[in-house]
């Protein structure tokens, strides 16, 4: 028998296309040029906000090399937000000097993977986010705090969510003006967003980065877009996703690609959610990105094309 | 602010594996005894439902040519269902034959897609379903139509809900005992599912195949285990889906492979939905389907492990 209604939704949701930074940071390395080109082919596509760079090192993450020269390639025209990945003071001065309109930073829920990511403790990452948010509160740039393996990891298992909400507390008691809960080796499925945001609406009721609490979903075991929707469903209006669905970090254990944002603009434009995004255009885009790392994406939406539209 | 609260979902569902059919269908031809291996497999891992031959012309579908010797190899354990396509009343004298437990039969609510795949109308298609149907009540076994392209195909776009209803109703009234909605080409996402659903509850609220209505969906455009989701929030409890992801009309432009049923098991283990699988023998048998075929399946689950399990 069938049960139940639909569930209501969002009218509209704000996408952070993390692929210039997160999709490309595990690939060999892509000219500045190019890299100026994909951004500025988002924007063209409609993204509005862009995780267009990191400033980090060289040595650790060669393919994000050069982040000052690509923020600077970027035609900055209005209502553009880029955003810059930092992981401590030098990176936020970098950052806030080249220009960016957001920073963000991150820090891991598990132990081992904050050790094998940036070779911190969490309280190191905690401190160095302090600093950052300081540093970046005095020139009126906001920065969202990443808590990565925020539903587990390959090292501790499942993540309880109440702790999660504790260091997302904490961050947000720190200054940082939003969170962004990130499944970064793809232990979620929509059980772990459901227990998330009920320990969320139950400890922070009144916390005032709660209202801008985004899902960063990587789709390592195929859920990351029925994770999405379930948040969605919840009154999550924020998602980080890749162009392509490219991603992954160089230094997880089975991590796999970033949601596509053609998969989640493809599936929100069919349910009358507005994103802002021209799905041919950023279609386009996810086809550059495949040309730039020289092989194909893990897309879906880009390799069949749009539900309604002509195969490619 | 978080809103609303977590769907409440069915206890347990009934998944029907057509790896062995849907997913060896598009591939090169495998060894009648391999393809008995891979049933025995999923049955022992747990599957009390597979789809394990079709009664096609080997010239048209060379993948299934064998299909009475695979019928015979299978050890036949108590619970087991078997199923069968076949596409006429020869194939289902065939299936007969060789002591299927269960028919499928399909028709594309496609009129250019069931020209492709069979070379016949609608009216044909019926007609055909109509004869099997006698002929299989006479022997007492089940019969199940399977209706493809009932999100839409590439040739007509979306479908309308209402007409892929009345086609159910006609194929109920016809003496089938359960409908399977097919999403053959990736066009559904959770919208369409509702759509569908809500027209079924609205048209047929006491048809008697209703209770038994199933969802088989492709994962074209990676929308396929939202899909699944959507359907199960609303009350359906039987699933078709094929190991390893593999699948696709050979007949289809666009089509993708099936959801994985280790995807959709994986994450309603998670959520506390009872299978009956066992999600590492299910994995395994992923990686032997991956041998048999010669190249990588699509499944992240099977890329990467379970959840909590050790990485591969």
């Amino acid at each position: 028998m069938i049960i139940g209604s639909r569930p209501s939704l969002p009218a509209s949701v704000v996408i952070r296309d993390v692929g210039p930074r997160d999709g490309l940071q595990p690939e060999a390395p892509v000219d500045v040029a190019e890299r100026i080109a994909l951004v500025e082919a988002l924007a063209n596509a409609g993204l509005r906000r862009i995780e267009a760079v990191a400033f980090v090192s060289p040595k650790a993450v060669p393919a994000m090399a050069g982040a000052a020269e690509v923020m600077a390639g970027v035609n900055r025209r209005n209502g553009l937000h880029l955003a810059a990945l930092v992981p401590n003071l030098t990176g936020a001065e970098m950052a806030l000097e080249s220009g960016v309109d957001e920073i963000t930073v991150t820090v891991s829920f598990s132990p081992e993977y904050n050790q094998r990511n940036v070779r911190m403790t969490i309280e190191e990452s905690e401190r160095a986010i302090s600093e950052v948010t300081q540093r970046a509160s005095s020139s009126s740039v906001p920065v969202d705090a990443v808590i990565s393996c925020a539903f587990g990891s390959p090292y501790e298992g499942d993540a309880d969510p109440n702790d999660v909400i504790e260091m997302a507390r904490r961050l947000g008691d720190g200054g940082v003006e939003s969170i962004t809960f990130a499944d970064t080796t793809g232990m979620a499925t929509p059980r772990r967003v459901h227990d998330l945001l009920d320990a969320l609406a139950r400890l922070s009721p009144d916390n005032r980065w709660v209202d801008d609490v985004g899902l960063h979903l990587h789709d390592t075991r195929g859920t990351a877009l029925a994770n999405a929707l379930a948040g969605l469903e919840r009154g999550i209006t924020r998602f980080d996703t890749a162009v392509g669905g490219l991603g992954g970090s160089p230094f997880a254990q089975g991590a796999g690609g970033n949601l596509a944002t053609e998969s989640l603009v493809s599936t929100l434009d069919d349910m009358d959610v507005e994103t802002g995004i021209d799905l041919d255009a950023l279609v386009a885009a996810a086809r550059m990105i495949e040309r730039l790392v020289g092989h194909a994406v893990p897309s879906g939406v880009a390799r069949h094309g749009s539900r309604l539209g002509s195969t490619p």
